[in-house]
Formats: C-alpha cells, sequence, structure tokens
C-alpha cells in the first residue's frame, strides 16, 4: 500500500501509547515484601486487636471453623515466610461493580505464589465459580494487565452465592480443579460472601478431607467499606473520586469562563456519600450535597432547594450567575419525608396491584395519593409530573424503587427553580445537569490504587501460602512505608433482617458528620459558596510532581497533615 | 485550633497541587523565538503562498484596506526583528465557547511584549469590548494563569459586533484607552468578526487619524477551523478530544469488564464530526457515526438504527452483548431526510404559529403532519413521542429548532431496538446514555495544547510589534519544531445567505470523507466493530513518556508516521 495511512504507526487493541509506558512502571512494595529478585512472601502473627459487633455471639455460633481459628483477631504481616507453602492451586474472582486496580490485586498474588503455585482465573465473577469457568493465568498475563484499569481480564458479575445449590456447585468447583483457595476481590457483599464461603469450605471439602482457603480483598469506589486505621479506604476509591473530580473541576472552570450555568452534577455512590464528600473537598464547588447530613438534620426536599436558592441569590447579588452543585446519587433515600414516600409506596403498589394496573395512567397518581398518609400525600401531589411517573414505575425483584433511576440532579433543578419563584428572586439562573458515574469505575488506576492494589495482592497471596482463610487482606500505614495486616472477615458481620429473614452483613460504612473530613468541609463550605473558590485538579498524572496524592477524605480522617501517600 | 483538622495543608482557591505544578511548567518555543532571556518578538516576511476563496473579489470591495496591504499573502516569521515596536497598547479578548489554552496565548503575548508595551485585558468577551471594560494584565497574572485551562481569567462571550452603532462603540473603546491594538482570540466566526474590525479600525480611528491593528488567533474544541498545512487544527481540540477518549476509552474497559451494556454516547462539536472522528480512532469503539458520511450517503435514521442494530446482533452471535456508539453531537441535521423535516417544520410552525398556538397539545402533532410533505410526514410520525415534542417545541430567535437540544443518543437508542425487533433478533440490548461536553472546554491543557498556544501568542504579539493587522495567527510544521506564519484573513472569507441578506463567513471546515484520517478509519471500522479492539488513552499526562502527542486525524492528515509532535 502506497497510501498516506499506510506509513502511519496504528494503535493496536488495548495497546495505546499510555497503556504500553503504563506496563513499564514499576510500583513500589511494603518493606516486608523486598527481595532482591522478586516480591517474597511473608508469614504472618496475630496482633492484640480484636474485631467484633454487637452480634458476635450469634456470630461465632454460625461461624464456629473460622471464628475459632482466628480468635477474630488482626494479623499483620511480619517477614518473611520460612516455611512457604508449594503446589496450591488458587482461583482469584472479581465480585460485584468493577473498580481500578482490580488487575493489580490479580499482579501481585501471581508474582507472590511465583512458579511453585498455579493461579486460576474465574470467568466472570461468583456466576464463573458456579459454573467452574477457571483457566490458568500466566506471567504473560501478568505483564499484560498491570497498573491498567477495568475488570475486563476476567469481567465480573453480582451473583450472590447462598443456596445450598450454590455452595454445592462452588464444591464442586472446588474438587473439579483441585484447589486449595479462592481471593474474592470485592465491596461488603462480597466479602460478606467470602465470609460465608470460608466456613463452608473450612474442612472437608476434597477428598483427602482437607478445605479451601477463602481470602476476600476489599474493593469499592464508593468508599463505604472502611474500618478506621485497619482499612482506611478500599481501592477503586481514589482513582473514581480523582476521574470526578478532574471533570467537576473543568466544569467549574466552565462556569467562570463562560458564565451562564449552574451546574447540578449527581455522582455515582448508591448510598454513602464520600465520593461526593471527597469530589467537594478536591474541587471546592458552591454547594456540595451530604446525605449523611441530611438525615441527620431530618431535611425537607423544599429545605434542601430553599438552601440551593439561597446561595444562588447570594452570589447574583455579587454579580456570580454561575456555580455547581454536587449530589450524591442516593441522596433522595437519605431525605427523610422522600424515604417514608418511597416506603409507603413500595407497599400501597404491592397491596393494590391489581386494582392499579386497571387503571388509565393518568387516574394512578390520584388513586395512589388517596392511600398514602396526609404528609406523604402532600409531598407526592407536590412533586413535578417526571418524579410521581418514576416513583409509581416498575418495582424491583425485590418490590423495591429503583432509587437510582430517579433524575435527583433535575428534580433539585426543578424545586430551587420553585424555591426562587417563591422567592421573589430576579436572578438569572440557567442550568445543565450530569451523571458521573460509569465513566470512573474502570479508568487507569492512579498510583495511589496501583501501589495499594498491588500490595493488596502481595498480601493476599501471602495469606494462602501462610495457610490462613475467612481473612480481608489489608495495608495500612499508607503514608509511613505500608504494613500489610488481616482482618477477620466474621469479626466484621451484624446480623440484619432483610427480605423477611435474618442475614450476615458488613456494614455499609457512611460518612460520619463528626469525623474531621467533614470538620473541614462544615468549616469551609460558607465560603466556597459565597464565592468563586474553586479548585481544579486536573487530570490525574502517573508520573511527575503531583503523582503522589492520597484522597482527601483519608488524609483528614486519619490526622494527616498533607495528601501524601508513602508504600515501600 | 487544636482539632485534627488544623494541621492539614489545605487547598487554596485555584490551586490545587496541580495547578501549582503546572505554572512552574517550562514551555518550548519555536526556534525562532529564541534568546537568552525571554521571547524575542520576531518580523514576519510575504511568502509566495497567496489566499483565496470564489468570492475574493467581492471581498476585495469590501476590504480594500486590508486587502491591498496584505496582497492576501501568507506571511512567515523570520527572524528577530530589529526595530520592535515600543509604546504599544494592545487589548486581548475571548470570543465564543472557551477552550483550553486561551490563557497560554495571553501569556505569549504578554511575554513578547515585554515591559516596552502594555497589554490590556477585555471583561467578557466582545461585550466587554464594547462596554470598554479593560484592566491591564501583569507579569503576576501571566504567572498565576500559565498552562491553567478555561477562559475565566477574562471571561467570554458571543455577542456579534456588526451594527453601526456597536462599530461605533469598538471605537469609543478604542480611543478612550488609546489602544493600537485587538487580539480577538476565537473561532470561525469571531475570526470573521476580526477581518471585519480590521478593516473597519484600519485607519482614521485615533485622534492623529492612525488606525488600530487586528490580529485574531485560531480556536475552537470543534477543530473545525483548519487551513491544511497552514493551519493544521485549532487550539483546544487537542485537549477536549483527550478529555472525551479517556472517558470513552474508561467506558470502554467498563463495557467489557461488566459485561452488561450498550454506551451510546454523544460528543460535542456542533456541525463538523472531527471531534466524534478524533475519539473514535483514539478509543477505536464498535460504531462510529460521522455525520458528513452520513450526508454523503444519504443515509436514513432506520438505516443507520439498522447499521448499529446489525453490530448488535454480530456481536451477541460471539457472546459480546456490550459495545459502545460514539455519536457526533450535529448528527441529526446531516440525515438528509431529518435536515429537510427539520427545514419543513421551521416554515410550517413560523406560517401556522398561531393556529398551532390555540391546538390542545396533544392535537399539534396531526395538525403539523398534514401541511408536510408525504415524505416528512411519513418520518414525522413514526418518531418517538419525546422526539416529536421536542421538533414542535419553541425554535431559538431566528424561528430555527436547537438542534442541540434534541437527545439524539436516546433517539437513536429507541431506533436500535425497534430494529432488532423488526430483525426478530432475539439478543440482550441493555443501554446507557451519555453526553460528554462541557467537561472538555475548560481542562488543563495538553502540552500540545499548552506549547500550540504559547507560541500563538508570541506570534500574535510579533505581528502587531510588526505593525501588521488582518492577519490570523498560526503554528506550522508542528512535529519539526515550529514556524510561525500569519494568515490573510479577508483570503479565508465567502459570502453566504443569511438571515435573507449577505454575509461574510469563514466556512467551517468539515471532515473530508476521503482525506487519510477517514481512510484509515474506514479500513478499520469493521475490525473494531466486530469484536472488542479498543484501546484506553489514560489520563493526559503533563510529564513522563506520554506527554507529548498530537491528534491522530491531524498526524494522519499531515502524512506523519507516528503521533509526536515538536515545538522548539
Amino acid at each position: 500500500m502506497n497510501s498516506p495511512i499506510a506509513k502511519f504507526q496504528g494503535i493496536a487493541a488495548h495497546n495505546s501509547i499510555f497503556e504500553q509506558a503504563v506496563r513499564q512502571l514499576p510500583l513500589p512494595v511494603c518493606s516486608v515484601f523486598e527481595s532482591s529478585t522478586q516480591p517474597t512472601a511473608i508469614q504472618f502473627k496475630d496482633t492484640a486487636q480484636t474485631l467484633g459487633t454487637k452480634d458476635s455471639a450469634k456470630v461465632a455460633e454460625s461461624f464456629p471453623n473460622t471464628v475459632k481459628a482466628s480468635g477474630n483477631k488482626v494479623l499483620e504481616g511480619v517477614g518473611a515466610n520460612p516455611k512457604v507453602a508449594q503446589g496450591k492451586r488458587v482461583a482469584v474472582l472479581f465480585s460485584g461493580g468493577p473498580a481500578s486496580g482490580g488487575h493489580n490485586v490479580v499482579c501481585g498474588i501471581k508474582r507472590v505464589l511465583g512458579n511453585g503455585n498455579t493461579l486460576f482465573g474465574v470467568k466472570p465473577g461468583p456466576k464463573g465459580l458456579l459454573k467452574g469457568n477457571l483457566f490458568e493465568i500466566t506471567d504473560a498475563d501478568v505483564n499484560n494487565i498491570i497498573n491498567t484499569g477495568g475488570f475486563d481480564f476476567l469481567g465480573t458479575d453480582r451473583t450472590k452465592i447462598k443456596t445450598p445449590e450454590q455452595f454445592a456447585q462452588v464444591k464442586e468447583t472446588c474438587i473439579k480443579h483441585n484447589l486449595d483457595a479462592i481471593v474474592v476481590i470485592g465491596g461488603d457483599d462480597s466479602n460478606t460472601n467470602a465470609a460465608v464461603l470460608a466456613e463452608y469450605l473450612y474442612t472437608g471439602i476434597k477428598p483427602d478431607g482437607s478445605g479451601v482457603q477463602v481470602i476476600g480483598v476489599p474493593k469499592t469506589i464508593d468508599g463505604d467499606l472502611q474500618i478506621g486505621d485497619l482499612l482506611p479506604i478500599s481501592f477503586g476509591f481514589d482513582t473514581a473520586t480523582k476521574i470526578y473530580a478532574e471533570m467537576v473541576g473543568n466544569i467549574l472552570q466552565d462556569t467562570r469562563s463562560s458564565l451562564k450555568y449552574w451546574h447540578f452534577i449527581k455522582l455515582m455512590g448508591r448510598s454513602a456519600s464520600h465520593v461526593t464528600l471527597e469530589v467537594g473537598l478536591q474541587t471546592q464547588p458552591a454547594i456540595t450535597l451530604i446525605s449523611e447530613e441530611i438525615a441527620e438534620k431530618k431535611q425537607s426536599l423544599s429545605s434542601i432547594a430553599n438552601d440551593i436558592a439561597q446561595a444562588v441569590v447570594k452570589r447574583a447579588a455579587k454579580g456570580i450567575h454561575h456555580g455547581v452543585v454536587v449530589i450524591p446519587e442516593g441522596v433522595v433515600e437519605f431525605i427523610p419525608e422522600m424515604g417514608a414516600l418511597i416506603a409507603e409506596l413500595n407497599d400501597v403498589l404491592a397491596q393494590q396491584a391489581a386494582a392499579f394496573e386497571k387503571l388509565e395512567k393518568a387516574e394512578r397518581p390520584a388513586f395512589v395519593a388517596e392511600l398514602l398518609s396526609a404528609d406523604s400525600a402532600a409531598l407526592f401531589t407536590s412533586l413535578p409530573g417526571y418524579i410521581v411517573d418514576m416513583l409509581l414505575a416498575e418495582r424491583d425483584s425485590h418490590g423495591n424503587l429503583q432509587v437510582s433511576l430517579i433524575p435527583t440532579e433535575q428534580l433539585l433543578i426543578d424545586m430551587t427553580k420553585r424555591a426562587l419563584k417563591a422567592m421573589d428572586a430576579k436572578v438569572p439562573f440557567a442550568t445543565m445537569n450530569h451523571f458521573f458515574g460509569y465513566e470512573g469505575r474502570c479508568g487507569a488506576p492512579t498510583l495511589f490504587d496501583a501501589a495499594y492494589t498491588y500490595n493488596l495482592g502481595l498480601t493476599a497471596g501471602s495469606l494462602i501460602l501462610d495457610g490462613r482463610t475467612g481473612y480481608m487482606a489489608t495495608i495500612t500505614a499508607l503514608t509511613s512505608g505500608g504494613v500489610p495486616k488481616a482482618i477477620p472477615l466474621p469479626g466484621l458481620l451484624n446480623i440484619e433482617r432483610r427480605h423477611g429473614h435474618d442475614e450476615f452483613v458488613i456494614e455499609k460504612a457512611l460518612v460520619k458528620t463528626g469525623a474531621p473530613a467533614m470538620q473541614y468541609f462544615v468549616a469551609h463550605r460558607a465560603t466556597w459558596s459565597e464565592d468563586d473558590c474553586f479548585a481544579s485538579p486536573g487530570p490525574r498524572q502517573i508520573w511527575g510532581p503531583t503523582a503522589l496524592q492520597q484522597p482527601i477524605t483519608v488524609a483528614l480522617n486519619s490526622g494527616a497533615d498533607s495528601l501524601a501517600f508513602k508504600i515501600g
């Protein structure tokens, strides 16, 4: 070919200039893993720290083997393991929504297992484990996926393993592939699953009567899997929030350039507001809503809209007719009156399903309003039509409203317009709305997430070679070199009533309104609201002087004086 | 204060860790600007290249001064200017939508003007020029804004200067501030404005009878201001497309991780598809729509949807139930049948406004359909209800539909669902939609845009000190060190019938379907469509091995063999 395109060096699939470069990036390891050649497997010892919840006694009854083995004690990595197991067959899987750094967990496990053991990938997620869909992971795979974003090497899914049939299928997979251990990379639900699997697979699984070890790894961009200094943050949170913060920063810069719009930006995070708080601290927009605070203050939808309207008016008085409002995805359920309305609606629609279905669409709102409490009916009839339609839309398989589908950002725009009208405020209020979510789950990991996850993988692999089961890997002391530890999973379990029966759950860590990160936010937000005091964090950098930054919320809550982090 | 937040080093407004670091970043300059201390002002000489359009004769009649002075010849910077003007008073303004790198243009102008001349900033945009809202730009300002994104240092607006009253206001501002020159940083319309201003201000403006020079600088993220090798690309395009490409790459990575969704992503770019083509080449998704090709092939809406449905089915046969479709914002107007329908609707609604207004909302579609041609009526009645509503919605001040408000991404999802149903294809097709626009206009500039715009500023400033007017600054030879040139603005002007009378315009450069960038795309798209062959370009890097990359479309169209660029 002699055309002008023939000599152009194209981009091969999964091989952008960036992807090629990050594969060569060296990763730091905690000093305890250091050796001259490849990372050393380490051994673990009990610490004095014991975990437990209000339900620990009941948990001990249901998890006799793993609770007895661990004593619910936290473990710490204490140096090279002198008698590392050989010939172990280990499977690894992703569970739940993807998060940046997952590939590096796999790489860390593979590197620490070395050539003496075998690592299998499970495709995709828990469903792949049930089906026994495993393949051997090679060194070439590791060199190819290291430092790249996404879970696409293995895929993921959201299957929960809870029925006897499912447990039997897992057992069959373990036997068929002669597995010695399983690593589950996932969030709160997935780690609960790991705890249950660890107990179930503790003994008597394989023909020789031995069991299969299970280790969890803490993942979730939502940041709601946190245990103080023991687990300052789950992986993926840093990358997702830095991606969202760049976009919010860009839009803030746009508002002050084009001088026209208020942008209402909804950020992913199903329940807790950690993501929104972090992005708010990174970018300092006019308004950052925190669901947990709204719940605590028992704010109504119209009082929230009123607060926003007040800020619009205050800024307008200074000639500023633009701004940004950052909104956590899950806020609607934290507004007490909305939570109550949604709960009542779920009941009414379940009880009156037949009558409801027979009605014309236009007749339904009035029919439903009749059956609600006075407060809920008043709120319901005051909402814009598209929200009413959505509130009456199809329920999920548990009969619950799919809250994530509610266009909260548009609702708040419309409620703010209403509030401005009620105040008779004659100020320009042109708006735009956005939802940032999927673009943050699979980006190339920040250096923080890349280094953190690689060391989580080294820790998970070491735990397996040290014969441990029922633990979640963690790295502590992230600002002073990093110390690998292991969290006994049963020590995290609570009992919750779900769908009519008791279930073991790891409670989601919500934003604590008294924590330093919130105190810092509360101390500064009036300034940020009244003027253009935003910051633009820019694109996350892998090289150069700005590459090493931990999340602000993590720094503040751990009492650090800066954003520096240091592994190795 | 003794609280844990007291010792935390917070982030000051406009002073993130990234913003602090990029302000220190040294920028390369074309060798002709090099000196031991600060960039040297250069002089310009005529080249042999002359510009012109079919309307050049008429342009020469309306632009006698500037055409006579330039002879429509391109200028080239040829070395240090031995007799640089001193005491010049220069104003600079942004015009139109913001684009990354604008601040560096200002910095370049200020640095080359040095201490012997004065630079004023105009706030905001052309409106600020009419009002005479000017302030002196200091060296401290330059050190503060350099390498930061956005137009927020000066703000911008979209006022077109065309009435005699407006010209008189500009003259008044020039006299009041004793200006010698104005630099207009903007797109095709703004540079047309610059050409008109240059002619108007050529002579007899100030009390001594002298004129005011006007220089344009080529900005637009849309990339539709291009003149072959003379202006390979306008500034802002590289940053915007790299921001969008990262997001699209992240979502592609997500599709192959969570294995669930087809994402339909609309990208900003009012008319031309340069942005979408660039992002498509950077990321290689299953489908990239190019408006210009659709127009050329006279594709219908349903044939486009059919093509997408075919791809969905083909991938499903391989077990791939996910993908990404990238859509240019302006595509609807390029689909011939939609363009015809919209034009007919504009006419019908203008002619039948009174009758239309009297009807109930539900009666309007049938009323309008009666008045359309048979083809348009058939298309109109086949569209989803929310599109019909939008097509009948309020017109802009010129009686035109606001095409940018049409949710094209949702329309294509619904049409694809319809096509799949018509094909009786039993394949999963869960979807998500996105619009990436505002987040790409004000991001921190890529190194390409940062260096390019700084040198554009040095060129614009040098043109002024060399006594030139009616030119647009440009940098050519971007892969071999950079050569500053100047494009005679009247040489770009065409005559177009707009709103009932002739107007001078710089024609928007659309995507050429025969150009190398399109050839490359066409040669590869079947492969990208049938399998997951995407690439993830990652976040743009300012430091490190991946920082220096020019746009792929620019590289291909200029015959380069790689993405490398080199200024200085």
